[in-house]
């Protein structure tokens, strides 16, 4: 149902998924007080000897390459035999794949391995289904029109969704293309917005898990829960310091009908 | 003396007690930050080839595996080391003791190295006592007055402080249980207030060091510094993030008669 | 020309300068929301797998000794060779050295190779210059007055700019001695405000080179950006947790007349 995503916020704060992240150091803070406000609890479990085993009890799990050490890929790897063989539903977030050799290689070998969610921008999303060459550092220089094509390929080859970040939102699984509207342009002046959005998608995943509610679904629901606390935000803040600082209030706060006042979802017939 | 532990703020703000922090990157600068603003002074020194000599030089020392790399685990057995040559009080905070293998043996293992105090929530300190499970991930599914076997166990056993973190702080030491009303549910919500603790805790046994102010009194004024400010936040803030701005604002302007107001500490008899 | 700093704001925001920072975990997302404040773009791509191949693309390189693994060391040594290849501009900032035999051995080395600047507190200068022991921890302990000798050592052997920041700041190029009036003793409580100028301060360096803004010219406009940043958040906030998201407001929000008003530049003459 195209509305069942208004449902799922409900559904995470009455759960409180456990999300293990694989992160970044830069974001880590950010992304694990994104997590609390929304209701998720945060665990930031990544060693080879450690995420194995966590993975099994973690109800979602983020994979995000961002400032990967050789201990860190260690882990992650293993963090996905976890969730793999505990039925865990897990995120990869594809940050930077493209310009980095050894990173790219890392990332296109996890798309193999069935993420339940992918979530980049287009640039990345694009440089993962291997066709084109990625963004600069970790913008996009791609529109997120022109990632439809690799979010397909993507979801095909991993039967996962793929979620496709930007002015407007793009979520595609096999059958399925929906178009997501909520966000501001200030988001870009956070750090972490994105990578945190991963771990909410994450959790999200966690919490429906088992529910009637799909992955579909439950990804378009993490990117409106984050979308429409970055519409509130922009109400409240002119300038990122003091908008970080609204943006976590708002993911906190967010109810049903900011939800649904603050999003626009639109679904493609193919 | 009952009532010792509000004259310790004026000596940390009056001696600036230098804490080198081997803690987990998620909490990195909050950490920094809350010491900062307690008038401390922040040092996150935490390889192996400098944590001894620093151990040396710092006033006192946190130690904390939340996110342990291989390297870390050696960063901090060196620093226990130093710490203990130079006479450097430290804090032990097991992080997610119990039911991750490798952890909790290097956290056993510290235990019988006498820190100073150890600070955990209530399944931690059951769990790092070799009572109980430990919690889901980093959350406690005790309560404190669960604990209070435990910190006695540890408290022996380290000749040292134990502080169970909960609605209400438990302080125990050989002879003397605390209980300390203060702080405020919205703690929880953000992350690493409990870890930033830890560091406050080892600031104040730094400044307290060779003073009339006892181990245990430091680790009780630690917790009501912390727990104080955050009422004080709760009166400000509805919301995390602006909450968790505001406890650090609170945190730099406690005065004496906030803190005598907005904790509550009873002694029980044993 | 004596005012071309102001100028230079401007030429960032414009060219959104791609900065890759090698610094230390405690202040990377800090770090990364002011260059994102400021219109630059941050990248930590900083494992020596991806670091030389990097700095190649970026427009500028910020190499920050803080919390030092094996890995990063590579990782760093990697980025200068890369830097260095491609002409990239790299600052150095010097945290720390002094105290710290490993850190101390490894920095000396550094400024060997030639960074296009090195950003320090008047302690660091001196000891990175050889003519002093270092401060105490991070903290410096000499006043920038001490360091005008150290950073003419210094400013001969690489042939860039050298930065002292305190009370007033001092900039030192062949020939040219700078003293610069702003920021606000409130920095100090905020953790990170010195790692990010020099972030800052590569964000400058890249978006002015080949411009006819030179290097001295560069290094003050950023110190002015950050300095004139601080006075104005003193206007909005009096404690540390609201004067850091004012902080990054400000950094964002600055205009040529705030910058023109809120700093006071004094050219030497010698």
């Amino acid at each position: 149902m195209a509305d069942s995503y208004l449902h799922a916020p409900t559904l995470v704060r009455a759960t409180t998924p456990l999300v293990q992240c694989l992160t970044n150091a830069v974001v880590m803070q950010f992304t694990a007080n994104a997590l609390l406000a929304i209701g998720a609890s945060p665990a930031m479990v990544d060693t080879p000897a450690e995420s194995f085993d966590f993975a099994g009890v973690a109800d979602g799990v983020l994979i995000n390459a961002g400032t990967p050490s050789a201990e860190q890929y260690a882990g992650m790897e293993r963090a996905i035999e976890g969730a793999t063989a505990a039925g865990t539903p897990w995120v990869l977030d594809p940050v930077g794949v493209g310009g980095l050799a050894e990173r790219s290689a890392f990332l296109r070998r996890a798309v193999d391995k069935h993420p339940a969610a992918i979530r980049g921008n287009a640039s990345e999303i694009v440089a993962l289904a291997g066709l084109g060459a990625g963004g600069r550092g970790v913008d996009a220089t791609d529109d997120v029109a022109d990632a439809v094509e690799a979010a397909q390929v993507l979801a095909r080859r991993t039967g996962g969704v793929v979620a496709v970040t930007g002015a407007e939102d793009l979520i595609v699984s096999r059958g399925r293309v929906s178009w997501l509207k909520s966000g501001d342009p200030m988001l870009q002046l956070v750090i972490g917005t994105g990578c945190a959005l991963g771990a909410v998608t994450a959790a999200y995943l966690g919490a429906t898990q088992d529910t009637d509610i799909d992955p579909h679904d439950a990804v378009v629901a993490a990117h409106a829960h984050l979308g429409a606390a970055g519409r509130i935000a922009a109400t409240r803040a002119t300038a990122p310091g003091s908008y970080a600082v609204a943006l976590i209030d708002a993911l906190h706060q967010l109810d049903r009908n900011q939800l649904a006042n603050l999003t626009h979802l639109r679904e493609e017939n193919r």
